[in-house]
């Protein structure tokens, strides 16, 4: 597999979160070498510092299969104006919740630091087994172990991940904290060059506005019918100018070279206000 | 107008949110008496609550022109498997983000506080106007409000409304905070019986998930177009058992009773594995 090196690789830190593990397995997976691995504190700082730097790739969440599509990576995508940074790939994570405290009495835990998506990950079981609890929302798992390890309050626990018990050497208190154990992650990777080495599993993902008249998205699901593209997700975001007004982010199976793909897109503009493609990639597993 | 009274009328606290605000919206439009107004901590409790509770009604948002659905309550929605409990009703409300301080001078500010989708509303502008001030989620705009009035440190600030700074007595140092001009949040009313008073501007609100097929949301969307329903609204939302997996959720202009979205209902049967009827309800303006 040929070796695709990068000056910068930029990722949401800090080290031990998610995306630090997602950015490790597509080093991995893709056969990247980085100079350095740099953790940002959110995902516009992401992207931004991206558009200023022309050898180096980006690694953003996209979508959780409990919580959904992630805005702020659509939002970001949907107005970054740099049309040479494009998705390069995809990869899937398996996301395990678990309880971090300095104490192994679960009884003693009065507060729960963790990121909002990781609580509402596991809403149901803190409903259900720490109704009492005081919960409270921190920018990363991984800073909240860090704040519960340096805490002299043995009543504070992180809800974080495996690496995160071991950076921080933190008690596993509860392992069984996920309400769905489908529990997955699926990341972007951004970038200017097309990573050389390609499988045959591929996506192209878009994003469009219809023409504002009765039954516009139901035409547009048609051409890709027609053309026999299998629509893989659709998600409407709004366009933020009025309430009522959207935009359709939408991935399909196939590459954007594809003869189907291509001939779709085609037709796709007698019906569509605005389209942009962000990028045809390959799905890594 | 008929009167129609309620025992209590449940709504996000605390007082001075705009869930509060949307609540005296919905009293006056709708000519709603209730004995008792209950502020409720998040969502899910709102929603548990008014299902042991037979003679009254909940308020919750659903929609926000800028951050899009909010999901909690489509998802809340979906578990209640109390089939009496529907929407009744449907309000809009502007919302408009003020930096508010004890200070009048905005160079001294240094900590902003304030509801994370607040916060997010105002992204651009804190990233322009604040850079360098640090950003903390608090549980509502109004505790951030409170939280700011009773602190004795005078660089801290809240994102509020207009409310919240007449309640506590605080400054407002910048009223150009909101990212888009045209920020609304709409708002469901939901309860068991319905609302005597009517208009006629309705809706009706579908939850529905697809045969396992390629084409399969085309094959829902044309029916509604072959009926000349037009879809005001698509979302769609994980099924929580399997990355790649979803449930749509729909709004349809016209009320379930009429005769074409009747005969929509009853052939979709044929391309649905599963489908819940929210309500049929008004859009008091």
């Amino acid at each position: 597999m040929t070796e695709f090196s990068v000056e910068n690789i930029y990722y949401l830190g800090p080290d031990g979160s998610n995306a630090h593990s997602a950015m490790l397995k597509f080093l991995e997976k893709c056969n990247i070498k980085a100079k350095n691995l740099k953790p940002q504190k959110d995902i516009r700082r992401a992207i931004d510092t991206l558009k200023q730097d022309y050898s180096s790739v980006c690694i953003l969440p996209i979508e959780n299969s409990i919580q959904g599509i992630v805005r702020e990576t659509i939002d970001n995508l949907l107005k970054n104006e740099d049309l040479k940074i494009r998705i390069q790939g995809e990869i899937s994570l398996p996301i395990k919740h678990l309880l971090l405290a300095k104490t192994a009495d679960k009884n003693e835990i009065k507060k729960i630091f963790s990121h909002p998506q990781a609580l509402a990950q596991c809403s149901n079981n803190l409903y259900k087994k720490y109704k009492d609890v005081e919960l409270h929302d921190l920018s990363s798992t991984s800073y909240a172990a860090q704040k519960v390890a340096e805490s002299e309050d043995c009543s504070y626990a992180a809800i974080a991940n495996e690496t995160c018990a071991k950076m921080f050497n933190l008690n596993i208190l509860d392992n069984d904290l996920n309400d769905e154990t489908d529990n997955k992650t699926r990341f972007y990777l951004l970038g200017r060059e097309e990573i050389k080495y390609k499988n045959d599993n591929g996506k192209t993902a878009i994003i469009l506005s219809t023409k504002n008249k009765s039954g516009a998205l139901c035409d547009v699901l048609q051409i890709f019918k027609k053309h026999d593209i299998n629509l893989t997700y659709i998600d409407s975001r709004p366009s933020k100018r009025k309430l009522g007004e959207y935009l359709f982010f939408m991935e399909l199976d196939g590459f954007e070279g594809d003869y189907k793909i291509k001939m779709a897109l085609e037709e796709l503009m007698n019906y569509v206000d605005f389209i942009k493609i962000l990028g045809s990639f390959c799905i890594y597993e």
